[in-house]
């Protein structure tokens, strides 16, 4: 199945999730890991559209959500900044999901420049973070 | 806000609903009325998404939902028939909604010669209507 790029963003916009979460953790110099990820959760009667946003952004991957429901899903940081993010750029979302997408990407940029390896970085991402997926689902 | 097709198409793929409700009547000689529907909701942020596709099809109608959720809906036969059907007649959908679709499109185009005027037609559109939206959501 081959997909429009148009396509994937109108169906981002209806079920797709930018998402930064903050972990502690203890051994790390900055106390905490930072991990970004954009994942859109689908009924598994659904799965071969997951597999095509797969190939479509060559990374990343699908797996079980819970129950009959399954998630493809990116986390790596370089395929966040180098296929992902500028996807998004050239494609922009319709909906208020454009916001947490503009919100990720500074994340992602930062992540680049290795500010969150660092404390005070941390908490600069954790500020982020706090103002996306603030809609209801 | 324009809206490209394929845009739309996925957004519906992910968010849109093809329904065909079947409402005892008494007072009418088919003993039920088919209310066929297709609707988009949305959190209140997003309701100029709404109004985009309202202005694309050019007929339904934007009203609240449940508490802070909004729906675009398109009841009527002739719009349905007219301007919804054959856009995702041009524009197929990609998930298994477009099974749902087709046997909405079944149901309209009985409907179109007004076999639900009577009790059997109302009968087959039901066996129809039951094969639909059997996805979790």
């Amino acid at each position: 199945m081959m997909l429009d790029a148009q396509w994937i963003v109108g169906f981002v916009d209806g079920e797709g999730c930018f998402h930064v979460g903050i972990n502690p953790h203890q051994d790390m110099t900055a106390g905490a890991e930072v991990l970004p990820e954009f994942t859109v959760v689908q009924h598994q009667r659904d799965i071969q559209v997951l597999h095509a946003l797969k190939a479509h952004f060559g990374c990343g991957v699908v797996r079980t959500n819970h129950g009959d429901r399954w998630r493809y899903r990116v986390r790596g940081l370089e395929d966040l900044s180098q296929k992902i993010v500028p996807f998004f750029v050239k494609h922009p979302l319709k909906t208020r999901k454009h916001v947490d997408f503009i919100k990720f990407r500074h994340a992602i940029a930062l992540m680049e420049k290795k500010v969150h390896l660092t404390r005070g970085g941390v908490e600069e991402i954790r500020k982020i973070a706090a103002k996306m997926n603030r809609g209801s689902r």
